[in-house]
């Protein structure tokens, strides 16, 4: 579990080669950190990365040097990598590698480099009459990490399953005179305790009216009889992270709240039916959509149905509605990703239901077990 | 304490639309979160504002569209904001926003902005016909942060405050046969009983070895005698970032151990010292230098002296060598950060002490109250 084994990683590289040759380029800076992590295996929070046909460079800074020496010494080292030393600025290194290795027509993650960054590459070069033209790419990296191969499956798995204990302790901590920010407590010490490094996203507990605000996190307001409370929580494992919503009720649910909640709930038991390999992901958005369309709350669901989950807890696929900016695509097996549609009322409260999934070779395996009933603290 | 006054937000508007005045620019695209943050009050992780000489746009989607009406609604709201829905892609609504309100030449945030993002905008401007031009700036918005207002001020002296509390416990539970997680659960579950709303980053407890690895986060390694062990954690309130470093022994230090701990100690105490308005930011760092310089350990310390600390936990200033990327600059009252000097010898172990910092009129004020003294547990 956790890191690759050198197959996989091979892999992740030979992937990586083969679009590049297909966009004439001799190399690929990697600056996106959990790009760089997926191909060397290096998870500092600084280091960049250059894929050439022949090796992987990996430049690192002083704080990560000895880290990655003993990493590369043990038997999860990551092949063919050579790593560099940076002794002052990454893009003064990275020019100077560059230039040393010979690459010409290097791509970058035009995704995830700013504009100052790329015209300092571009200025720098020039004043140091290097041969260097920088070419803007796109999803190279993650059209990879979008299908999970079976070390990342095996860590995400895990990384579910272990979500039942925490939710437990969710559940046993909410009720009546707790504050919010309790419940938040709770959840995050049972992370620790089921071994998450860190939390994959500040937790959120919205009870009552919070619970009409879909981002709201957790803070002083006091959970009360009658309150939904939205509870939205996942943890990092082996650099991998899970993302669970329940929504429960603090003494018995009015008929209101029942039937947002079932509206919810059959409307999420629909998206997770439509997942299959060669379906679309916009189709599983809308299938959610219809059903609360179909109950008058299609304008209470404001947001996207899901979210790929992996290194990053939002990354490829998006499940939701086709817009310009994020293209709808055919679900592959291997694709992980969440499940979360939700109804917010301003003023009343709200519900979201929330599993991930993985796209199998039939249909798809909720990852996440932790039972879906309106639970009553 | 936490938000802004109505007189200190107008007072942030105020120095940002004279910074756009002298470039000549009718406005300014702002799409980094913690810059959003500081204009609007909006805590949410999407938003895009647009400041213009008479008004303050946010544009926010619907999982933030309640949370932001109930802001303004209430005894915080920020002055002069103007809030526009996106009903999908932040892009598109930015275009149609800046279209409507007639800015023509807004200046965006290279240092944020990716070249993806960039290449966007111009593309769309172009095909909308619309008469835009977008104009590279940097460190508008970051200049006025890395001063900090009362309001700001006031929060970070309780941030760092309340550290007392959560290295009381770290000291409490480190000891041999407990492992470093172990010690960095501890840590958190203090931080959530002091009040902080998350961790401001990885907790890192790095025993014996690990120690000489700067940014070892915490592991199954269990503590033993003998060891040193690195500290380093900070927390979040009402937004705003503390950072502190303890460096403790297990057991009785070793003369190598204790004459490594006083060098260090020695560098950060020269270090505070030198801080008073007006001098350098790379003078504070040579301070810390020298003295390990003098004890045969300038290459042990290989990162810089300090951060910013504030929205961002590592933030301007940056107290470093002066390098091309990062300048120099004059320390002003009202700056905090992290005076944070270490020694790692690989294969031994290592010490970093870190404190926080205020610029005061007549020197700084030390935030961070926890004793500096080697402590053997």
């Amino acid at each position: 579990m956790g890191l690759p084994t050198t197959a996989q990683s091979t892999a992740r590289h030979a992937r990586i080669r083969r679009t590049l040759e297909a966009l004439s380029l001799d190399g690929l800076v990697i600056t996106c950190a959990a790009n760089v992590r997926y191909l060397t295996n290096h998870t500092g929070s600084a280091g960049v990365a250059v894929l050439t046909g022949d090796a992987l460079h990996l430049l690192v800074d002083f704080r990560y040097r000895e880290a990655v020496h003993l990493l590369q010494a043990s038997p999860s080292a990551c092949p063919g990598l050579r790593v560099w030393d940076v002794p002052a600025s990454y893009d003064e290194a990275l020019l100077a590698c560059l230039s040393e290795i010979g690459t010409a027509a290097p791509g970058f993650e035009a995704a995830h480099v700013p504009v100052a960054r790329y015209d300092w590459w571009r200025t720098h070069a020039g004043t140091q009459h290097l041969e260097m033209v920088f070419h803007s790419t796109e999803r190279v990296v993650e059209q990879g990490r979008a299908i999970k191969d079976a070390s990342e499956v095996a860590t995400l798995r895990e990384a579910a399953r272990r979500l039942d204990q925490v939710a437990a302790a969710a559940f046993a901590a909410a009720g009546v005179g707790v504050s919010e920010r309790q419940v938040a407590a709770a959840i995050e010490a049972a992370m620790r305790t089921a071994g998450y490094e860190r939390m994959a996203f500040d937790t959120i507990v919205a009870s009552g009216p919070h619970a009409a605000l879909p981002h709201h996190r957790a803070g002083e307001r006091i959970l009360a009889s009658g309150d939904l409370v939205v509870l939205d929580f996942g943890g990092v494992l082996d650099g991998y992270c899970c993302d669970l919503t329940r929504t429960v009720s603090i003494g018995p649910p009015s008929p209101e709240a029942r039937r947002l909640y079932t509206a919810v709930y059959d409307a999420q038991q629909a998206a997770i039916a439509a997942v299959q390999p060669g379906v679309e992901s916009s189709v599983v958005d809308a299938a959610a959509r219809q059903v609360l369309d179909a109950r008058g709350l299609g304008a209470a669901f404001g947001h996207g149905t899901g979210h790929g989950l992996g290194l990053d807890v939002h990354e490829e696929p998006r499940i939701t509605r086709p817009r310009a900016d994020v293209p709808s695509v055919p679900l592959v097996p291997g694709m992980v990703f969440t499940i979360e549609p939700g109804a917010y009322l301003p003023g009343f409260g709200g519900v979201r239901i929330e599993d991930d999934v993985l796209v199998t070779e039939t249909g798809c395996e909720v990852l996440t077990r932790v039972p879906r009933d309106l639970l009553t603290l």
